[in-house]
């Protein structure tokens, strides 16, 4: 499949729940002939009125396309429904973008090799259903490269912002789940504000008009923390950390005023706590990664 | 002070730590007379050095200018320090931007109104001292209106995205502890992912590439998932809570494969299993807003 044949290369896709829908979807729009599976077959049926062919096993399905593509509820799953199809997987580049553990992602890689696949891509989506096929989805694969390259135009049609992480395949699972990790933190943080607002009485739409553009601002300090972290020094020149200690008494005191849960202020709080008896009271907020680090 | 007199009005500044000092630089660069205090004196020097005045005491400072601003560690230091120079305040607008509950925030309303001040506006700076007297900084303000109107211009010299919430005192505290949770929530959740990831090898750098981006998409979902909370109905389709509930066990085995904390990811997960038991597994992530109101 030489890089300068631009013609969309054939591509299956198992799995159409709401993410593999949404990903045969994307593959149909960018012109690939997209051959289509899933467990429960009716799913099928709106991708094949758009031009998907539904295969009538995951052995044919597998056969039809030198690309697969799974995305299903987890690894267990995956494995259950390729078991069968095992002998038509020789000579094929699996892709599993099936959110699971960097372990069962190393494993998968083993057990796809010793079918006889070609390569195997383990991938994590940095996005909903809705996102996929837009210019800046995010897309992190890991595995070999060369795979990665030789697919590129398939896997970018899936998210613009599709990338290859490394070769060891575990990678993506674990920038997987810190990234979920920083995404449910983000929503539980709004989430304890809006509840904390709304039990003033103003609507969650209105804290959204400044917590969206907030959190933007938030992102854009992380470059710096960042730094910090792997430099180890942890300047309190922007605010210290006794600084925000107070000011999260005042959250744990507000949450409490209002009724509402007081678990996620408390957190946040103790572990600033920890530092501050351990003397870092004048350092910065990231000096905090020695307490997520080590429990 | 009628509005159409563009003049830089006077002001003073009482508190010259990180972010007072900031406050300051930014009214002296926007053109206003700036006379400053602090409890330390010699924090004063430099600000003096570019044209503030450095009164030699509080009540000559608070004599000084019709708008007085306060930033110091605490509302208990605002009454402390503004105690010798209450009979000053006597016509004064007094600005608060000490970070601290709605509770002090009214009860500091109503001190200031006691001893004669002309309004009291209490406000809440949701950037870093680097952030100030830039054109997307946020400040929040609660208080009369018309004096958010008549000071417009010097507030938002402080910056660009100052804005006024409503007449009750309390509400930019309120405001501000809930974007403070948001923010150390996001924090936070990069911390985490710092861990985890710096624990197999990544620097934070290399998350921050892929996490700085992910954080401004999070962002971008946070208004659908508000009208959903107003609105009270929280449709799964763009993922299930059964879903992310999985994930979540990823994330915490993960952090327990690699040592680092569990504390943030077993939070979030149990939050969620709440949701679950009550057999919320089909609805979106909004629907935990219930386990946020409820303690
Ligand atoms: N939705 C998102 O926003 C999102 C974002 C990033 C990553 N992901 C990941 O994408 C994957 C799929 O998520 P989703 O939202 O599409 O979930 P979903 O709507 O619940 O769909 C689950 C899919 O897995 C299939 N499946 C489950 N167990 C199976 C088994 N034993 N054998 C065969 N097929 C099985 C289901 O088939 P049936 O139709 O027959 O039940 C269905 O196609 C998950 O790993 C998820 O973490 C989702
Ligand atoms: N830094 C930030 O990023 C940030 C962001 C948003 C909001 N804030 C809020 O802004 C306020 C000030 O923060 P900061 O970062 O400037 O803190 P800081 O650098 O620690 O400065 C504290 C200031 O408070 C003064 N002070 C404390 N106790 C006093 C007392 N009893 N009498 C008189 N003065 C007293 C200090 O005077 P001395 O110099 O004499 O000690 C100093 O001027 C806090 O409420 C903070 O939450 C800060």
């Amino acid at each position: 499949m030489p890089q300068h044949d631009t013609t969309p290369v054939p591509v299956t896709v198992l799995g159409l729940g709401l993410m593999g829908r949404a990903l045969a979807a994307a593959l149909l729009a960018a012109g690939h002939p997209v051959t289509v599976w899933n467990r429960t077959p009716a799913k099928a049926a709106e991708l094949a009125g758009r031009g998907a062919v539904a295969a009538a096993s995951v052995t044919e399905a597998v056969a039809a396309s030198g690309l697969v593509i799974v995305c299903v509820s987890d690894y267990a799953a995956v494995r259950t429904l390729l078991g069968p199809a095992a002998p038509a997987l020789a000579g094929r580049t699996l892709v599993n973008l099936t959110s699971g553990t960097s372990e069962e992602a190393r494993e998968t890689a083993a057990w796809a090799a010793e079918r006889g696949a070609a390569a195997y891509l383990d991938g994590a989506i940095l996005t909903v259903p809705q996102g996929i096929g837009t210019a800046d989805a995010a897309l992190l694969f890991s595995g070999p490269r060369a795979s990665f390259d030789t697919y590129g135009p398939a896997l970018r049609a899936l998210g613009g912002g599709a990338e290859h992480l490394g070769a060891d395949h575990g990678l993506a699972a674990l920038y997987d789940v810190a990234m979920l990790g920083l995404m449910w933190s983000v929503l539980n943080g709004f989430l304890q504000g809006a509840a904390l607002l709304g039990a003033a009485g103003v609507d969650a739409a209105a804290f959204e008009k400044v917590a969206g553009p907030g959190v933007g601002t938030v992102a854009g300090w992380l470059a710096g923390y960042a730094r910090q972290i792997d430099e180890g020094a942890f300047p309190g020149d922007d605010a210290g950390l006794d600084t925000h200690v107070a000011a999260m008494d005042h959250l744990v005191h507000e949450s409490e005023a209002l009724g509402v849960s007081t678990e996620l202020p408390r957190l946040v709080r103790e572990t600033a706590a920890r530092a501050m008896a351990d003397g870092r009271g004048g350092e910065g907020y990231a000096t905090l990664i020695r307490y997520f680090r080590r429990p």
